[in-house]
């Protein structure tokens, strides 16, 4: 069986760590694993596949005999290293926003659009996450009949914001019980016991740019480049699987019973009809696990062309880490 | 000046207690204050306009010379008492939602529809929490034209399910951060952490009775019987304030700036358009005072005649004993 050279740059965040758990439960075939940081962050040491690998500070001359790049850092590394990915011959898949919109680049949910990834020029963008989640619940109703507009509210996890989400909230919900300072660096105001509802940049439009990606994302993954969408994106104080309430519209109208059959046949997502005793997942249902939960699947009060539904997925999973291993995955199994 | 003789029905609980608050801040010219809740309660003591009153059991017997009964009580207490409020000429304001529904009980948002309070036959409604909040938030903008629909999503306090909800969300942050068990009573599964997409009893149209709310109550408030609704209610950690993000579809164009200037002028709403930095509120922002905070007011992208909004406002405030209050303030102003 042949054997994949793989780097992981950005080895030492929350995404970068998650991709390396990833790598070792899907069975990728790794022959070299070279996790890439910042100089800070180099010199660590990680486990993978039982064996201890020290993390290398990330320069361009890192990529050399590498099969795949895994992307785990920010736009402005994404940009600076990409040129150097692409030259060496490997399949750079990013998690950065820095490319999902460049016409040349696929931008990629393995189970909707994998075969897009298959007409890479050696760079695949992995969709932002609340996109994903979104996405993957709708697309077996949008297999029935093409999806006209989306009406989107999100409840954002603080795994969004990488570790350091995770560490505001734990410091606050602790100052919120046992007192203490309540300290806000991340979000722009207290999240623990809140909910924010503005997350990333203000556009001229007054959706923020997180916002607008669920539109400029969405049409491009379903190849729907009129579908609309409006979204709302709010911030939770729940660790790490965002959640959607999303009304979306079809062309034709669908039934209920049509369309949580789509949602249970399509790969990835899990109908939730009755877990627990409900017939919808939370959040904490769904952490740390790689599908989509979908429940609460009913008509559209205001449009007989409509449904309603609510769905959950793992962020810093499904919404990143994950579905950039199930690309090269996917590019493996199909080359 | 005329002074009032007032009961408040179940001034244990977190609502009645807030009646009692919210009377005393108002400078209602209260003569005798009678406060009653069941045999358990009976026999407590509160403070009201620098006196303490105790409380006393409620009987059918209880209501004689009172000028007004606010109703803090479920709807089975309540519509055991009723009959005997009516009975004796006292004016009933109840905030369950027992009467909500019937054609000859007025049910009031006194900024909205005050004007339906004078034709009651002795008992009012107060509506549900999450749907004066909403209403109120685009009430500005129905005056501008008629609203068609609405597409709501809500993050509601765990103060809609009254003292125990705050205990319960109390034990489980404490549990999450010290350690011990995360015990779960009130809620259908963990709130600390997490969100819960379902509130109240589901019915055959899939949604709840909780979100069927803001569609039947919506069209008696203002007065448009066609209405449309569609609503996801879901439960966040958060102590006492609701937010929602909606999308109303007005029957003519109204521009940002039309509904802006409309939400700024309408009493009992403040447009948030730079507070603390934000254009936009936080329950946090909003908890213990009366107004409903709105913000981040923008075109709806799916429909040209749509605008989608942010608002939050304090549940057991103005979406619970304010609201009461007010109306009776509105019945002794304007009779």
């Amino acid at each position: 069986m042949k054997k994949y050279n793989v780097a992981v740059l950005g080895a030492s965040g929350a995404v970068g760590q998650q991709m390396l758990q990833v790598l070792e439960e899907y069975n990728i075939p790794v022959d070299t694993l070279l996790p890439l940081a910042s100089a800070r962050s180099a010199g660590g040491k990680i486990m993978f596949q039982g064996r201890e690998v020290e993390i290398q500070e990330a320069t361009e001359d890192s990529f050399q005999g590498m099969d795949f790049v895994l992307g785990a850092v920010k736009n402005g590394m994404s940009k600076k290293f990409a040129p150097a990915i692409v030259k060496s011959g490997a399949v750079y898949i990013d998690n950065s926003s820095a490319f999902r919109l460049e016409p040349e680049v696929p931008l990629v949910v393995p189970e909707i659009n994998g075969a897009d990834a298959l007409n890479n020029k050696g760079i695949i963008a992995n969709p932002n996450c609340s996109t994903i989640i979104t996405l993957m619940a709708v697309a077996g109703i949008a297999k029935l009949s093409t999806i006209e507009s989306m009406i989107a509210c999100t409840y954002q996890a603080v795994s969004g914001a990488g570790q350091a989400g995770f560490s505001e909230l734990e410091g606050q919900m602790a100052a919120a019980v046992n007192g203490g300072e309540m300290e806000c660096k991340v979000f722009p105001t207290q999240i623990a016991l809140n909910v924010i509802p503005h997350i990333g940049d203000e556009l001229d439009n007054l959706y923020t740019d997180e916002e607008m990606k669920m539109q400029n994302e969405g049409r491009r993954i379903f190849h729907l480049p009129e579908l609309k969408v409006n979204c709302t994106c709010v911030r939770v104080p729940v660790m790490r699987s965002h959640s959607i309430a999303v009304t979306v519209r079809t062309k034709d109208k669908i039934s209920v019973g049509e369309a949580k059959k789509a949602v249970a046949a399509f790969p990835g997502c899990r109908l939730i009809e009755d877990y627990k005793g409900r017939n919808y997942p939370t959040p904490l249902d769904t952490s740390d696990q790689d599908l989509v939960w979908v429940g609460r699947i009913r008509e559209d009060l205001c449009d007989d062309k409509g449904l309603t539904l609510w769905c959950c997925g793992d962020q810093i999973r499904k919404g990143a880490a994950s579905n950039a291993v199930q690309i090269m995955k996917y590019l493996i199994e199909n080359k």
